[in-house]
């Protein structure tokens, strides 16, 4: 799915979507690639990392707060939103965080 | 792998570990494992999530940062972070955040 978000030095923000899936396909795929090519173009995008299991976790990090609310009232993303909870998510739960710290290998 | 993690209300703090594995297991497996045991059994620990496709996520939160550094120095946990380091993962980021929201469906 995706590589290592390459990052800037703290501080940036992380939205952490952890969810389980239901069993409908039904366009899902075409629209969660959609929204990552999307998110790549708002102001202050600055990655996404994403992986799936039994839990499919996606972290996509944001210079600030106000890139996350943009992102988040985007009217194609809204509309996404709005399938996810109809559709798509048995159960989600999104965090906002604040990352303060980072270190790699 | 995991499910959804319960999490108190916020403020609390999450560790984002996104990495990518090398081709060696040799115990790569009972380790991670064992390291999930023994994160539940430490004082501040409130949950963990986690996923593998081309990179692994696993998110583990914590009530703060003393609880993440105290968690950090375990004994046990240091010697899988140098064996980590060294024979299973080919990189990896680590994030320390702050949850400061969380919505749910």
């Amino acid at each position: 799915m995706s590589d290592i978000a390459n990052t800037p030095p703290p501080p940036y923000y992380a939205v952490i979507f952890t969810n389980l899936r239901t069993e409908l396909d039904d366009g899902y795929g075409e629209t969660a690639a959609r929204m990552v090519q999307l998110a790549e173009q708002q102001p202050g995008f600055l990655g996404v990392e994403s992986a799936r299991d039994t839990v499919g976790i996606t972290v996509s990090y944001w210079k600030d707060l106000d890139s996350i609310k943009q992102w988040k009232a985007n009217v194609e993303h809204i509309e996404a939103q709005k399938l996810g909870r109809k559709k798509w998510y048995a159960a989600f739960t999104t965090r906002i965080a604040k990352v303060e710290r980072e270190y790699s290998l």
